[in-house]
């Protein structure tokens, strides 16, 4: 066995799980969809330690709205699966008022595609690791 | 408005949505831990036309066996965004028998990493769609 089959999962505190969050755009929300689970990609934004999420797949994503629902975002390469992953948990709810104003700036709907709600995830839980080379 | 920034969501049959899912081999498991949805990372083969997976990340998957859970993949541009997805629901369930050693060397545990089980999720949901540039 080599250096290079050596690998470690370090588990990441909810800071660090956070700022790396915060350097990507692009996840996954799992939510409840006619009584079963689904998972859409969509964009992200934090705003004010909270993420707030917007659908790319038109308005499956506004059922979410109103349910506990797990947002996941990460960056793993596809060839050696090396990355970090982070998972956060709360109460979907609908972005309104000045929030909304500032996300709309931050999450701008795709040309051509009909933008959905924005949705806001407070992160009660937060869970993440990065998978390394190297022994733990 | 230029060319580039016209986009397109195409809805895909079963047939390529599961032809799509066996050409990469990682994605996203959303399941029920500790009554709260879950979103975990895992690889995957098809067998026998299902989708076969196994935890990167310890024990904890183990909590979707017999559960309907979801389970997306894609290859996504984080910057355009174009790029497909695909997902699949079903009942997991062990993988046991002459499936678990045909399994077992199509996913190989990582070295270094205690294996997962191996997961049998039978597609009885398929959906997916690739978001290309483009007038509809």
């Amino acid at each position: 066995m080599s250096d290079a089959d050596i690998r470690r999962i370090d588990e990441l505190s909810t800071s660090a799980a956070l700022r790396l969050l915060g350097t990507v755009s692009f996840g996954r929300v799992a939510f409840t969809l006619h009584a079963l689970p689904a998972i859409r990609p969509a964009t992200h934004v934090l705003d004010e330690g909270d993420v707030i999420i917007r659908s790319h797949s038109g308005s499956e994503l506004n059922s979410a709205v109103g349910q506990i629902v797990a947002y996941e975002a990460g960056v793993i390469s596809p060839e050696d699966h090396l990355g970090w992953s982070v998972s956060v948990t709360g109460k979907a709810e609908l972005v309104s008022g000045s929030a909304a104003e500032r996300c709309e700036l931050l999450l701008r709907p795709w040309s051509g595609l009909r933008p959905g709600a924005l949705i806001r995830i407070p992160p009660e839980f937060v869970s993440g690791y990065a998978l390394r080379n190297g022994t733990p």
